[in-house]
């Protein structure tokens, strides 16, 4: 089951003329789920080549413009392709105002039904079959949330001489057990998955922390994240200002990564100031060596841990 | 003095990769106003170089979100680099309350004095020392304006031997007199202007539609325009569709166009289904030859009618 990440866009909190305001976009399953919706991003899909019609959540960390004005224009563009299918959108208190406002001041001729939830407490803000999402407060100057999308665990690898041995015939019983359901064989016999399958297997972990200074409860939301995705807007030389602004360091960024052992560190919201952005990758590389510095446009695939 | 409009944006509702969301630049005499703001703008902008501090006055034609959505992200950027000099926003009635709502929602820090001005009547909505703005109600779905710039006159054209003949002596009066102001002679006379300049020489005008379907009044408001802005969404075999959308096809521009006797035509507000837009070109200059299909970044140099 193919996951990606694609950067829409990965300035800070104004854009350039290779960076556009943040948006990224994560694609699993045929679902798309969307991280902040910074202006223009419509236009980086359509550029992208990438369909509206799967987003099916959109998730604010907090109410800085840079953040959201993305929004009314992509509902706007949605509504005039005639989308019918439900959206819910996530963000910290104030986002529900701000869509009313939205759909008030602009005579929106809204499609379709959409949710908006106010994020008021920390914890699983979001629980679906197959994954859920959780919420913490980062520390920036204004109330913003750090996300994690977190894959449930998958039944354990199926190991068929297991089955054999035990007489379960080939067929729809072994695949119930490798479902990681339990079956009855014709003798009467219950046989439970755990008798014929490894351990339940990890799923993936993506940790968005949206603008933030570095701060300790993101150790345990990322722990282990397949990808952390981390704010880096000034380099360290910068520190001061970044703190002051409630921003990251590269150097900071690592740390977090290091601390929190996730397989790869993307450096985004990067400032305009960076025409070149190796002195940000270099800065984060000597504390944690698996770090890219995001672009417009990069796609990555997340594969399973045991992959 | 130069003139130029840039075309920010070209697009209709939806942006395509090559046409952002609707925007126009006037540039004069070190200032600029813009017209229409819709998504994506400031970074339109900053990809074309154009700074953001001379902007002086932003005209709205209407509060259809792909035309005004950028107003909120160009207004945030300009706090960010310190704005400091007073803009003007004029638009239809609602224009006031989506300010109010966005920097409430998005709490801006503006750094800048804002004065926002709801259009209720038609006729002169600013007048300066070199030229006045007029609106006048366009035909959409919703009230949108229509705009025109217009300079006003200068002083007639200065005929130095018509001074020298007057016993007028080289130097400051001529300058003067130039400007069309009256001067008295050492020897006690008072010349006029008209004495030795021709007749008053009108200066440019440029009418920009906004999103319209052909209507009488915008005969008059562009007559003999230099530069005539035209919504022309859709071609000529989709009227039908443009009449309801209030919107106008290439025909219905041209039309206009002819009849206002205006020297340029620029059809703009494309519709995203015109990769190739020459079949909007071909439709209108059966009717009036001197048309163009804006693009993105287009800059046009518009002269004096009597350069």
């Amino acid at each position: 089951m193919n996951m990606q990440v694609i950067f829409l866009g990965t300035s800070g909190s104004i854009p350039t003329p290779s960076r556009n305001l943040p948006s990224i976009l994560l694609r699993r399953e045929g679902e798309q789920i969307m991280f902040d919706c910074g202006e223009g991003t419509q236009r980086q899909m359509i550029i992208g080549k990438i369909g509206f019609r799967k987003i099916t959540k959109i998730l604010i960390t907090h109410m800085h413009g840079d953040h959201v004005l993305g929004l009314p224009g992509l509902l706007q563009t949605m509504a005039l392709l005639d989308r019918s299918e439900k959206l819910c959108i996530y963000g910290p208190s104030g986002i529900r105002g701000f869509m009313e406002d939205m759909i008030r001041s602009l005579q929106f001729n809204i499609t379709f039904p959409i949710e908006v939830y106010e994020v008021k407490n920390e914890g699983t803000i979001c629980r679906e079959e197959s994954y859920e999402i959780k919420a913490i407060w980062a520390d920036h100057v204004v109330p913003c949330l750090a996300y994690a999308f977190i894959e449930k665990s998958r039944p354990g690898k199926f190991y068929p001489e297991k089955a054999k041995a035990l007489g379960i015939p080939k067929g729809p019983l072994w695949g119930k057990l490798q479902r990681g359901e339990a079956v009855r064989l014709s003798d009467g016999r219950i046989i439970n998955p755990e008798e014929v399958t490894g351990p339940p297997r990890p799923g993936r972990k993506i940790v968005y922390t949206g603008d933030t200074r570095p701060f300790s409860g993101l150790i345990e939301l990322a722990m282990k994240a397949d990808l952390l995705i981390h704010d880096s807007t000034l380099d360290d030389a910068l520190a001061e200002k970044a703190g002051e602004d409630g921003h990251s360091t590269p150097s900071q960024a690592a740390e977090t990564a290091r601390k929190a052992m996730v397989k790869k560190l993307v450096l985004t919201h990067i400032s305009a100031r960076y025409s070149d952005p190796s002195i940000l990758l270099e800065q984060a590389c000597r504390i944690f060596k698996n770090t890219i510095v995001a672009e417009d446009f990069l796609s990555l695939n997340v594969t399973f841990p045991d992959e």
